[in-house]
């Protein structure tokens, strides 16, 4: 039995393997080229390590970091969704959650079960963990686009009030993060990077 | 106070971006791209979430999350030491230790200090979290090698008792898995993948 658990523990290790080759929108620091969702959620996780002392309140880490690094696992099948498109629906699709169920599904059933759960905490965005979760999610694409002279907002003519009206989220996970997200954006819109309508 | 704590934190967060531009030896599973090292950490960050229960003893699961973000992170300015390479030396070297005071010094001096033991810790390789991140990091290429028929084995001629030499660590972290690895290893013998001299 035990075996037998190792042997879906492996399928699934190797099946997460398609992870790297899902390209996000955003680019590297720096850089055009674009990310992937692994190096996304390895820096997600480190960000969590470094800032989960500014969260509003005490958090259990290591459930912050299963979230944050299975986050995007489900893109295997469903694919990555730009925040900004406005023509797909960013909840928690069907399509992603059959996705959920198939690929955490090749793990033996306690342990699909747990992922699943994380899973679905993170989108829900309920528990102080799942907040301060996308408020990470939300952060390093901010921290990005500054890198790049505007990234994607400046990419796909993306206005300041649309950036905050997505990224006000952070908030809910930190105040502090927020308070220096907006400073961020407002230097951009100085700067010249984000696009602003009086 | 808090916002200088918070801008070295970014610093921090900006400079370990670089940890994906550098190139493992090994490839992804069933590729011949090259994994980088964020693309690494993230994969041996799943496994540990995976297969921690397969450890010899119960794990501080927080703290071997930790070790295996931040374990190639020295590798910004130190580089990549292929695991058979004999002309280098792979143990904690002076390179590597003025590296980890470099980049961790980016951060608030407490978190710094934090981060450095951390990562000593994992490089003395003595405690239970250690011997269990050092075998996620021996275990990941074995799987990718058998999944690439023999990868970086056959690509440099490396023998089978040489894998063993390096790979029997993963004992010390998990008999269990070190039972399932060297099972892989004699099943690519068999296959013709890995080089056996009798």
């Amino acid at each position: 039995m035990e075996i037998e658990q190792l042997k879906q523990q492996m399928a699934f290790i190797q099946e997460i393997d398609k992870v790297k080759y899902i390209q996000r929108k955003t680019s590297l620091f720096h850089s055009n080229r674009r990310e992937n969702d692994a190096e996304h959620s390895w820096h997600l996780a480190m960000m969590t390590l470094v800032l989960a002392e500014h969260a509003n309140t005490p958090l259990d880490v290591l459930k912050v970091l299963s979230m944050v690094l299975i986050h995007d696992i489900v893109e295997i099948d469903a694919g990555d969704t730009f925040l900004y498109d406005s023509t797909k629906n960013h909840d928690n699709t069907q399509e992603e959650r059959a996705a959920a169920q198939r690929i955490f599904g090749l793990l033996p059933p306690q342990q699909a079960e747990r992922f699943i759960a994380i899973w679905e905490e993170f989108e829900a965005g309920k528990t102080e963990e799942a907040k301060f979760a996308r408020a990470m999610d939300r952060l390093e694409p901010i921290l990005q686009n500054v890198s790049n002279a505007g990234g994607t907002w400046r990419q796909f003519d993306v206005p300041y009030h649309k950036v905050v009206e997505k990224k006000i989220k952070i908030k809910e996970g930190s105040e502090q993060l927020w308070d220096y997200a907006k400073e961020l954006l407002d230097a951009s819109v100085a700067a010249g990077n984000l696009k602003k309508e009086e």
